[in-house]
């Protein structure tokens, strides 16, 4: 099943060195899920080539502008290519508001319907659950209220062993009921073990996403055991001061959070605009966490 | 004296083809003056090469978001890089609600002053005035309230002979007297003409933006003599029923608005996500109005 994500945005709060504000595209089993959407994300999507309207569900992390900016222009254009399915919004109370205003004033009736969840900024919450995932709030620490995202796989049922099913001549209705594993009893009454005419699935795997926070220990419960975790690393520990007075975090710290969580894979971005070249930040967090990639436009990352 | 423009977004409502939403940088004299702001303004700003901190007053024409998309994340952008000077926003009364509700959620207090204007949408004003240039506003007629802008060169006073004026030894304190017309009277008593001693200046020149209306001839007085006027050509005019639904301009109308205008030189954009070849609207504008360019980006033309 298909679990990837990739980078729409790389850049802190302002965009330079062609590095965009925050956005990642995450394809669950060919659905995506849009993760912060920074001014210029419709763009990026063209750039790269996302289909837009594949988007059902957006979750925003917080209110500072280089997270959400780009939402409206990609919710009209949506709207003017056609859209009626509709969009599910995760993310701060009053970015309904902001959303709303803006579609008054230029008098756009949406011909789609946005279903719009305002997020606990306090405690984590289960938010979202379908066949293939289910997505929790992480709750960061940051100068405004500021939510991250866990996207969870759940437990498959075990794979069918095609070859050996199609031997044996077991119906396919009965396919379903070996996956839960019920044992199969042909005509000659030999009982076949459902375990034996299955493989295990594979391990769920989980994606945490973690935009904007000061580095703090409160949140690191809830991404222990992550696969995958993305964190912003918006400085070098050198500007550590900095790093804390801003409630940002440094690529040092991003790759102690990974360490402690016991997470497989980092993902380091939300770059500030004084670093032009970003090795420097990845050599930083590699010194704690060996397996830290840098999050940057238009690169996949398996999860 | 400079007076120029620069496009940095020629799209329609979404953007497509590497084309993005409105804007264009007005340089008159060396002061930035940015008409629209679409999304994805400010990483134009940057991929020409223009410092958005010299631009100190911002046009807006309406509030549908292709042309303003891009304001809260330019203004944002240049809080964080440490402007102090003041921004003057020209615009639709409830832009300022918009942008005020957003800095409100984010919690940024801006380190500069806003000053914003309110333009009325019903009646043409002259909304700003500097010693090279002053501004109208040109009343549309679109799906909401919408402003064009003219900005109309002052006539300038004479230029100094430089060579002549040195060789008969006038002070140098005499000579903003000469440019205004007085003679100078030399110690021998001989009377020299401020008029031998200057050049004509250029005639002012002039430049109409017209972002999104229906052809109607309600505006043609308002821009008749312009030098340069940008005009939107949204469709092709087999597109013409569609044009008037929407409330916008076919290519050979906007040729043939310049025509009647008198204009000396028609800039056309604001193209529909249909066309991804441009030269067919160019060609029927064109065979109205012959000298008429593309206003793509990245493309300056002198006014």
């Amino acid at each position: 099943m298909r679990f990837e994500v990739t980078i729409l945005g790389s850049s802190s709060a302002t965009p330079i060195f062609n590095r965009n504000p925050s956005s990642q595209l995450l394809n669950v089993n060919d659905r995506y899920f849009l993760i912060d959407c920074g001014e210029g994300t419709q763009l990026q999507l063209l750039k790269y080539g996302f289909k837009a309207q594949r988007i059902e569900h957006i979750f925003i992390s917080h209110l500072h502008g280089d997270h959400y900016l780009g939402l409206v222009g990609l919710l009209s254009s949506l709207h003017l290519n056609g859209r009626t399915k509709p969009m599910h919004i995760f993310g701060p109370a009053d970015l309904k508001e902001i959303i709303e205003i803006q579609f008054k004033y230029s008098q756009t009736d949406l011909r789609y319907p946005i279903y719009f969840f305002a997020v606990d900024p306090q405690n984590p919450q289960k938010i979202f659950e379908n066949y293939d995932v289910y997505v929790e709030t992480i709750i960061l620490n940051h100068r405004i209220p500021c939510t991250g995202y866990k996207f969870s796989q759940k437990k498959r049922q075990r794979k069918i062993n095609r070859e050996l099913v199609e031997k044996l001549g077991i119906p396919v209705e009965y396919i379903p009921l070996l996956k839960r594993g019920n044992d199969y009893t042909d005509k000659a009454g030999v009982i076949h073990r459902a375990l034996d005419l299955t493989f295990e699935a594979e391990e769920p795997r989980s994606y945490a996403y973690c935009s904007d926070t000061i580095c703090s220990w409160g949140y690191l419960e809830q991404i222990t055991g992550v696969n995958t975790l993305y964190h912003e690393a918006t400085f070098l520990h050198d500007m550590l001061p900095r790093a804390e007075e801003t409630y940002h975090t440094t690529a040092l710290q991003a790759g102690e959070v990974a360490l402690k969580a016991n997470a497989s894979q980092l993902l380091i971005g939300h770059f500030s605009a004084r670093y032009r070249d970003l090795i420097p930040l990845l050599d930083e967090s590699r010194s704690v966490f060996t397996n830290t990639q840098l999050a940057i436009e238009g690169n996949t990352f398996q999860l």
